[in-house]
């Protein structure tokens, strides 16, 4: 199952698209928030598709694309999770998960246009398998138990200022993961059946050239590790957030420069969908 | 002003105490969330009491103390902001502000037991300074203009896992942070009017022995100063919660053991009222 949300931004509707066809679901949920994931949501949307109630979005071509998901609790992030963008970064592969958090209004779009921050020097991109927790999870026994935990998956682009997150942080990440709009998700939470999810291809582009290009499978922990091991730290909540990591192929290591006004970005995940946004000044905004 | 929540876990109504008297808020509001602030709230309180329509919660003092807000879009930390807490921990005090986030499922009311969390042996407390953000903060010209986006202060306890934040962590302390109901805060929010935030005596205890006893006035980076730094990073959503980092006199120095079950935290800020908090083991909630 794909899930979305069309419209203007704050004013999206929740959709669930079959086939070709988008179905408006504002009869079952008023969105797609920790109240629809602890309510069975998904089980009411199989429902009504059997049932065949739901009318179609008729133009739902013509709608922005909003991010699938709004108001998650928390967005907790893994850093260094696929060895090449490790040593890229100059950093040894990790032996346990290290993670941070970025903050939940930061979310965006998928095609929504990115704003370079205000005195950035060193935007950079991050395509990355996005996880939406469905059900509470707390000292979950195993790495076996994680998946029952998932709603689905979606396309990030964890956006980053290395500047703000490097030099000027004292060495914790965050500061450099917040600016506004640097999290755009989606275009759609795809349900678990839906995807082989440790054996997606995920790449990104900028101005059509390839930058990132690698699998889920590299990932150093995988996402049942990840939901264990987050669910000894802390309590994992219906509708939260995880980004599982970037691969390597972005502006920090050097080899390519990083994202101006004017540039596009594009990020594809298989199965998930693609996202498109147009990099613009911070002034272009005022 | 004072603003508290009274009642059960999940229950708690909003409440207003004038003098030794408590008024019911649900006339006014259904909580006090990012919609009560973003809706003129205060206003509306301080007309409700002048209009004296609001009824007495007569049962107050047996009532339990929830946490004085709810569902924040985020918990912002700033790290290392007393000079000798620096000191104590190893660290050189930082010459620009280190942030890091909690979750903000870790909120619990200030008098609510601290569970030791599942594999802990350096479970620490911290007494803190609390903001509650009232207003919208982005890209503030300069520090005079913070103040105007606090809707009021809050004591706080940032408790802390330090094997968990420091020694299984890669180096990003949130790891150590984000256990079940490791953000104690309350019993109020109080109002900007009511006290001078940067003069206030700040203390923590452990079984009535005397821990932390020091001064908002010896922070390096004052209210006003880490608000407009935030804003130039990340935007400040109202309802969003600041802790502004804690004092020398906490179990990671040394000079006392970690928190176990059977201890008994006690935390107060000049003006802002006392959390009590009885350590229990995880086994003892399971």
């Amino acid at each position: 199952m794909r899930l979305s949300r069309l419209g203007p931004l704050g004013h999206e509707i929740p959709v669930v698209i079959q086939d070709d066809a988008t179905f408006d679901l504002t009869s079952v949920t008023d969105d797609l928030d920790a109240t629809f994931w602890e309510t069975d949501g998904i089980d009411r949307v199989r429902s009504a598709l059997e049932e065949g109630t739901l009318p179609l979005v008729p133009d739902a071509d013509s709608r922005r694309t909003g991010a699938p998901l709004t108001k998650p609790g928390t967005i907790v992030c893994v850093g260094m999770n696929y060895a090449a963008h490790a040593a890229e970064s100059g950093s040894e592969p990790p032996e346990i998960p290290v993670i941070f958090f970025k903050a939940a209004n930061t979310i965006a779009g998928p095609n929504d246009p990115v704003t370079i921050p205000r005195g950035s020097t060193k935007t950079d991109w991050e395509v990355e398998l996005g996880i939406v927790i469905g059900r509470r999870a707390s000292y979950l026994d195993s790495a076996e138990e994680s998946i029952d935990h998932v709603a689905g998956f979606v396309v990030a682009n964890d956006l980053s200022e290395r500047a703000f997150q490097l030099e000027v942080s004292g060495g914790q990440w965050s500061k450099g993961k917040i600016a506004p709009g640097f999290s755009p998700l989606g275009p759609w939470i795809v349900t678990p059946d839906e995807v082989e999810h440790q054996n997606l291809r995920l790449r990104s582009w900028v101005n059509g050239e390839i930058r990132q290009d690698s699998t889920t499978a590299d990932q150093i922990f995988d996402v049942a590790t990840v939901i264990h091991h987050l669910s000894q730290y802390m309590v994992l909540d219906p509708g939260d957030v995880i980004l599982t990591g970037t691969p390597e192929g972005v502006a920090l290591s050097g080899r390519f420069p990083y994202l101006a006004p004017g540039d596009v970005v594009e990020l594809e995940i298989e199965g998930l969908g693609r996202q498109r946004q147009d990099v613009v000044a911070y002034e272009a905004l005022r």
